[in-house]
């Protein structure tokens, strides 16, 4: 068999009795044992579109392999046979080892292999630093915004918003603090308008800098490269409230605002989350801080409906209660 | 003194020492005694700039009067001086008598003896009529929602939001509920955009709709007239989500939507509070319900922060927490 | 063999060993995989007195039919053998069919098949129409009442009173309307007598009437026919309380009662599951709303403790907290 | 004015301008300065039907001897002058000395000082007593609660249920207790009846018996006397669910039942309450204890409502929520 | 082979291949099918320092005996073979009956094949007793505890301090009150001498018995001997507070303190676990009940704490949250 | 009256009728109006033991003044007679003016107008340094702490703990860290002397760190001088939790230890209030950050106690409720 007949081909995209080189992230490894006793592996592959799962049992020529070096994380170039089977996708493989940067002449890219944002990474970035830039007044403000931005450019265009509960995808943070981002200009422009009395006035740019900051400790909170997400030990014993604070103050050291100002936007980021059993010390004292807040929890709670909607397969017009909210929504009678 | 001299002034522009006579409607009256022992009557009048409150004593020569007929939630015509002093502002009297019909070509108008919103009443109602043409795409639903405004325009231009939480004044339900159609519009209109693939897709009219309509139940709960917010008994017993629902529900009867779309928008109606605690029987199930929600919830917190900050008068940076949060705000060196 | 031999039986009855023709009521379902990959199903059929659950394996002449036409909900005519095996009781299954209406003459009847009151559902009716009949003094309101009863008496022969918590058979809501209605006669006219000063004085009448109506509203919140009990859209997006208020106005504007008795009623039948996180948007706020509160929450409590210590089978004098309580009882030594 | 134109005379029959002698209690006694700064005392006087409070001024004749021996839950004997004032009843106090034995054959009783049942309480004793003797049917049981009304009959003829909360008078322990019981045997025969194959079955007798001694604890409890209701060390640091199975085991040392019998009527006991943070350590497991959970919460609760009604002199058809449950309750239009 | 061959070993010192004599406790037996159909039986057999739970297949020559007549909470002697396999330590069985008391001259004691204490178990209860010797300034409290701990010397050394929460081992009671008590002896001693002007003084005495006696009850409710924990009905039904205090005052008739003394020390014992929802009915209410929840409520959480690090086999640098306080702790990269 | 005859005296030593000159901080001042109307204000002023609070009338001839220039929180040197009368002590004033630091050759020390700790600071705060040289094994670690202690010495001498809820008086904040830490130490070595095989094995030195620096963020929450304990916009909007954790980051950025070090000290600081309702964002999550909780929260509670029995001035063995905690506690009859 030459090389030439067997091509590059995208896991999300092999049909039933394909065989096929292919790149994946090996996703996850159980040991387990069958109820007689026999231990076997349960094995996950994936790409961006699809995750195959199945058993490597003990008899098969890769169980010795299988169980000293395949390792969740990492990526793999397998050739293998793809099937539909009753019990759901499987690969039969036939080769496999540790894929490597030299795969890249042959279209290996890591980012291939994971779920990521529907949206165009850099251009949501641009986006977000145009946003900085045009609708945050103050000067020093919006000039600190932008050198975190800048700062964290390459953390952002990857991170995810969460582990489980949203925008769990690379990319994620930066698509969910866009869309924070975008409501609260809105938001920010329309009570300062509506409440021109005020006093003091509503400060849009500390609004519009709370939103594209207010998640920016994810990037210190969640950890693990790419392909696995995982929370960091500092995430764990603070929390990203407390990392982003850090975050900003850091920057502020070399790009100064004036106190106050640092204060309430450390203040944003710290009481985002409104409650104490949500992680917040402090409640929104500020009219700042109660705009992100409401920003943030809708766009987290809708993706989180979008997703209920979309991954449920109850028949019937109402979804399961087997979601991240715990709680049935309606579809209706389609 | 003749007639002449004696000008109809407002009560809110009246200076320490002048005399005039004005239309004020009485807004409490309290018995009470002096810690001797001796009774005397506590009792306020207010017209939408000021209110007075100050006490007749057993030896005034309207002790009588006041005791056997002066009645809150009337309107009444004085003739009184004024006085600023050391215990806050002092009325006066020297004639009092109630106001009537009468008055109207003296320039008599119950509404300039009330707080009440700053905006124009009637152009919010014309904005809000005119969302409810264009911004909602369904014919059915938009010619539904139409009539329930077109049915209780006066109630509308009358009705305050709440008897104490938020917007509690003359026109406030309808400057509330435009607010938050407002919000409502731009986040349907986003989160559409945002999420195409969701299924079924995101109804923008019905939030829309929804947000017209998530309070038309005080128009039932709040009832009392002009001069008195008061709780009606089906307002107490019921509650305006349910009362709400009805007044949808007998709308439909007339000007049928079909069954789904009122099934939601009735579902949109009773859930808006969302948590059982606030009143809601239901959580949200739809993203629509979330929307209006979101958009609700924040407008009026922000009413409460605004009015917070505005009736403090703690010194320093922070109010006090006597404020309908029970909870301090920072106001910041400014 | 000849048909001759083959007798009808019920399920319930069927003995180790024994064939026979049978109807029952398939009740569920479920597609698996041995831990080897092996796929299968798990199927239940059930009558009034048994259920039996057993797996149809790939290889079985059944595996084909199974996957493809049998439905959980519908009724079925088996010719099987009854096995009691260490993994509890089976069928082999040696004919099946879909039960019609011809089969009635046979014997079959669907009610057979479901778990029901232990009580004649007819007389049950008759009772609560009597107690409507006598025990409301006032004539609009038990004309009213009477009216309800009427009108739906084939939906409340034949409706459970929740889908799992308490008295989920045919006709258990009628059981426990008619049990918590006989409650309420007992205790409105002790209390009526114990303080007869009250004022207003206790309303019998509405006492009763709440307790006959307080859950009239799952009669819309409870769907799917006989043999599956399923929530409606309705009752998913509204709740059964404010279903049953709708049913009650519905009836009221056909045979009317004056308007605080109407709102009344209305309020005890919202009011009934007392706590907001329950689903009553207002607590009681009458005496005779919090009668129906108190007979109707020991009645269901009582209901779950009953079936708690029936099916439990923990060894000792305590039961297991598995049960819809959650919590353990004591059954003692005996 | 010779001694015989005074009469003996009840507080609560006087009328404005009437002089008498009169026995009552003092019922409070609090020492109150003016804003100015002169001090004075607020005292009060009552007998079963009437309650007065009047200021003793600084320059009053008795002004020294109130504050060196006037003493609250004393019972006085007084000449005065009663008057209806625009600020209240009052007292202009001629004479006063401590009440005395002596003073019974001239009619004084304390308990015409104190508010009491509205019921005979020997009849209610004698009662409760035959249902203890005729509901029991366990021989052995039934003996042990008639031991225990023995015991305590002097006690519970005079013991309020509580301090505050419901039944706060001379024999409310009393009247509780027969109207829980009354419940009791009703709601325990229905269910005995409804639920024949409960196993075990419903205990009856168990469910009498604890309806008469869930709140035996209170005669511990409660101390203070007559004229002053107060919680003893024993109730403060314990409680009285536990002083009553105290009180219950005292007894069954002398008048035995068999162990699992006792055991179950002490869970009545200390489980009645319910819910942890009302003070029972453990909640109802049995059926028996339900039914006495709630027959004695709903007497508690509707002597509240009925309480609240009585007591409210809100105008319109709500009171107000100053009321033991902290709750509007709907009284009506009639 | 000889008899001679086979040595008496323990179960928890056998190696891969080993064949011997061993005295185990059957700890668990379940009755389970493959998914097959197949029914097995999976048992456990341990002594104090090993679990082996293993399948005994249809098939086996067991297989019969197994079901019929083995039984968790009874002590075997086995002559067995032990094997290290994939899925875990195994045994072979090829002889078992039931121990005997004439084992133990083979060296058979039940204690040897249960978890129990670290400590010395005689070495600590001297300590105990010691502590209350000297700790306990008066003394006829002195007295009554040393009485107590003489009375229930021998259930001390082999209870458990709870079923799963904490200290579930034998000698666990004794190890935690001993560790309690040591902490009550530092903070009682500290406190007293802080706040020397306390009025009443610190009662160093109570604490120290308090701290003696706080979870005494456990010996009533837990039960079952030592092989087995389980909760008695009067455990259940009563709880450990209320039973602890009976054995106090059971002792204290006896061996009588003064009558405030008692009830200060009952209410130490009724309040050490604080809140309500953990099943105190009251909170502590004086300065010596607080100490001793503290010292209490630490000693448990620290246990829990250790258990759940040592249990833990998570990767990284945190623990999983499967553990009894259901949260992550870190353990670091040390 | 020469200058001779008036000594400089102390406030709280002063006696009915006794003419002195005094310095004291005045420590209120409010603006009322009499029932009538009259506006007066009244003041307070106060020593170290003694606070005098009384009225200036209008037609005082200090009116003018107190109104215009008195301010709370000023110290000043007063001529008056000070007087014990039947409404409290009072001051007549004869001569005020603000006090200066030419007046400490007077004797003149603002700490004798302020409540204050009563142990000697300065030997506090060396046993503390001492406990940080000798308790705390690792070198850079107890360098670290030793370099926060030497920073911030002055403030620690003078900080109060709280506004309100615990030693709220001068050196309060270093007597509860010197209490905390002692119990820590004690604490930590018995645990990790007690556990010698948790691994990691408890950090003693951690433990007693963590308790030292456990508040140290409270000497930037609280601020406002000696005079006059009020938090800072810092302590109100992110709370001493994170402002500690700053103080620790700045310390450790010149006075390094290894990372982890400083994560986990970083982590005993914010998690040391355990719950996220008290402001903790995260829960201890290490052995050592649980037991500086349980040693804070003790000596906290501790104190609460002590305030509520010695502030407590209820009749009978139970103090009342209106203490801290809300909460009755038993005094006993002694």
């Amino acid at each position: 068999m030459s090389a030439r007949t067997i091509r590059i081909v995208s896991l999300s995209e092999m049909t039933h009795g394909q065989e096929g080189d292919l790149f994946a992230l090996m996703s996850s490894k159980e040991e387990l044992t069958t109820r007689e006793g026999k231990p076997y592996f349960r094995v996950g592959f994936r790409d961006a579109g699809r995750e195959v799962v199945f058993p490597v049992w003990g008899d098969s020529p890769w169980a010795e392999e299988c169980r000293r070096s395949w390792t969740p994380g990492v990526f793999y170039k397998l050739r293998a046979v793809y099937r539909d089977t009753s019990y759901g996708p499987q690969l039969e493989v036939r080769k496999i080892r540790e894929a490597s940067d030299a795969d890249r002449c042959d279209g290996f890219d890591p980012l291939m292999c994971l779920a990521q944002t529907r949206f165009d990474r850099e251009a949501m970035f641009d986006e977000l630093l145009g946003i900085a830039r045009h609708k945050i007044p103050g000067e020093p403000l919006s000039r600190l915004v932008q050198s975190i931005l800048a700062r964290y450019r390459a953390e952002l265009l990857d991170c995810p918003a969460a582990r489980r509960h949203h925008h769990a995808f690379v990319g994620g943070l930066l698509e969910h603090t866009l869309s924070v981002t975008r409501n609260c200009v809105f938001l920010a422009e329309r009570y300062a308008d509506y409440y021109p009395d005020m006093r003091p006035p509503l400060d849009v740019g500390m609004v519009v800098a709370g939103a594209i900051l207010h998640d920016i400790g994810k990037l210190r909170e969640i950890g693990g490269g790419l392909a696995e997400i995982a929370y960091t030990p500092e995430g764990e014993l603070l929390g990203h409230l407390l990392l982003g604070r850090d975050m900003l103050r850091e920057a502020a050291a070399e790009t100064p605002v004036d106190a106050e100002t640092l204060l309430r936007l450390e203040h944003v980021i710290i009481a985002h989350q409104r409650l104490a059993e949500w992680g917040s010390p402090k409640p929104p004292m500020t009219p700042e801080a109660l705009i992100v807040h409401y920003a943030d929890d809708l766009d987290a709670k809708y993706h989180m409906v979008y997703t209920a909607l979309k991954e449920d397969n109850n028949p019937g017009p109402l979804t399961s209660n087997k979601n991240i909210l715990r709680q049935r929504f309606f579809r209706g009678g389609g």
